[in-house]
């Protein structure tokens, strides 16, 4: 099941850069795990802000719950789930239906 | 450029059901067009409602917004366009950063 | 996965009153189907309003959308649905923690 | 009679992990007393966040604030309390109506 | 128990002078009622608003919200019930905390 | 003159305990003032918050705040005033329209 | 007392010229009245729309809602009203802290 | 041209006593200066709040902000900024329509 | 003085397409007199909406008023008006600070 | 494309003046730079507030997201980012729809 995630991060702006940096570092790294689990699907920073908005794939809510929850930057940021229902248009399976959602700016390499 | 947009649709509920159908089957082609042209990327069901979240990939917002406005269902549409920038992560192009979406419930035939 | 569902009803306070009466007993009817089907688990009636906060148990976002969209209400219905995660305390299996919520006031025959 | 409650936790990311766990245990301890007493009936996480929406049964809303506030973390939560009434749906004793709200991903051991 | 309800009045301005009176006229011998089994202990009017806020007695949620839907009025209302709990400086029953609440405008003749 | 107070209490949980009460207690004092001078004429406490909601009775806006500052707390409260107007149906002085607001759960001893 | 009145007209767009001239002219007339009785005392456009912000004075909310209810337009008026408290800047009564609050566009022939 | 100007105060409660008193002062006395030179015409305060709602006078939004901007108490006070129109009621000049905002309770010396 | 304007279009879905097309043509010459008489600087299209956001320069809020409402749509539209004020950084006359806002898009023939 | 940038500064109240200074002058020469790049093209004061109101130009959301994180005020900075789409009526290329908003107040020198 798919989820919109939309985040906030609230780390305080006075935090030290080195803290900063090794919680960006340990953040990305663990998203990393996550996008290999198929659990992150796509990332996307909402522009002039801090936060991001993620679609996510897992069983439940609980799965999807202990994945956020196992961020670096979970214990600051504000998190709001939205669960996603599969839109009738995309259940069918004929051609010009297919769901792949590749980024035109992000080609794999 | 991508944009997450989310509708609402205030189609009266007493609507007479062949008019709603011709709207529908109406919407569906055009979104389908839409696909064809790679400007709409992925569609969900918000769940218990009728409206929907989509991502759309667009040069700019005028010609997304030409896109939303060639929908059928547009009068009675409510929108919401947010824009999204890509995500540090996503930038660059190294294996475990690809940005394929596809999902796992909606695979192509 | 469980999700709590809030709905307010917009029937509109002039329909015919046979009108209403049919479709409140087409909506109890398919209502009990869902709880015989194990998805609609408790519903409750917020004091005041014609709306209700419902527990519901369904697979993913989809088979609750198809749920609720099976309402004979559903045209007239404003939903909100949240997703809902198991909470640490009830994960474990102990006494004490059995998640029977049992309604005193709603006892079955 | 029976309340929604939806907590937010804002107990400030920089408490003492050891301060942090004496804390969660406590209010661990307290939250199954309450749940003996029949007053806490059920409790799930919303995803993505520390808050909680639970399911109490209580006398009255006194009875009821009692409660919430012999919880050790009450000091840092944001409360919200709804006021549940019967369904009519429910009000009826026959089968396919009981009320038994069991989770089937919590079951009792 | 008591509760705090907020009600306003959506009757659309052009329904019939008649079919206005007749249905003030039918709330207020019904409120009467309500005041006479001690369920409507007192009622305000918004300033500048057609609502009311009012201060109910009730045994649960349930009860009240029969009440409430016993008004005439009630389909075209848009009510909003919030729980009061008693508060710890009036659970005493010392002088000068007696909770006698008597209008001095509205002074009983 | 009636007012509808609602009031959150800001008061950091961090604050010491000693400090708490005897705010506490400076507040109740006060409260006491306030109620003997007929200005307060009812307090509940919001179920799962610090906040209450009150019933104040004063010449006007200004004599309101003047009272209302006079709460030691105050310098840590969030409060919302609400102007109360008269019900037409407590404008009479017939039985059955007396406005004694006499709570059962707090009765004077 | 003084009291902050804001106003949102709600008749339709398509409502008949000459009913919309005879209700604003009546309502002039109305306004005018108020004016004369000291209880209008300033009236703005809220600029782009139908609405406006009034100051008011009356001996209490009763006395505005009276007022305020007397309007023709008041049926299709949206209305907030806030109490305002004499500033203690303003409460003495030495030079420069006179209220005198004359316009300077809307000097009086 | 005239504006609607709301404040809240954010100076921290934990302010020692004597800073207070001096920001006060300063306060006053910047506010006596705008008085005289005719950009605040009247001042209330919100009644259970350390805010305020001013009607200003500038000759546009930028002399505005500069008197709003050298208030003492500014870098703590949240302000929000509504333009106000003449109404077509007070624009003529005939008697009855005299725009004099004189308050009774603030009656200049 | 310049303002920010946000515009929502209300007109009904159902509006037959000739008066539809009568109103755009209506609106679109008189927001070119606008244009000619420096009061409408810029307008926007909010992408998937019938709104608009636009730049205006005008004497006061009662100028701007008298020009929003002499536009046809101005019955169906739901307007929100921000005041601007100049930036410091754009009060000087240096250069690498002209305000000329050319749009790259629109360039004039 | 064309972005409406809205930004709140949070930098605390008790920053130090010459840090504040710092800031300040190091904001106006980032400013100063994204104005010559053509992505900065117009900047308004909410007057009252130390926010801002910005019309930016860039190829995308990730290139303006960079401008803004650009800017040494960015950590400090509440922004939020709406996407402009042209209007029918600057699209064509005729006189009298010149997209030239020059800004009367601050004429370039």
């Amino acid at each position: 099941m798919e989820f919109l995630v939309r985040t906030e991060n609230r780390l305080p702006p006075h935090t030290a850069a080195d803290e900063r940096d090794r919680l960006r570092a340990a953040e990305r790294a663990r998203a990393d795990e996550l996008r290999e689990a198929g659990i992150l699907r796509r990332l996307w920073r909402v522009p002039g802000r801090g936060g991001t908005i993620g679609l996510y794939e897992a069983a439940d809510a609980t799965e999807l719950h202990d994945a956020l929850a196992s961020l670096p930057m979970f214990p600051w940021m504000e998190i709001i789930v939205e669960p996603l229902a599969t839109h009738p248009q995309e259940r069918g399976g004929g051609p010009g239906r297919a769901a792949v959602v590749q980024s035109r700016t992000a080609a794999p390499s």
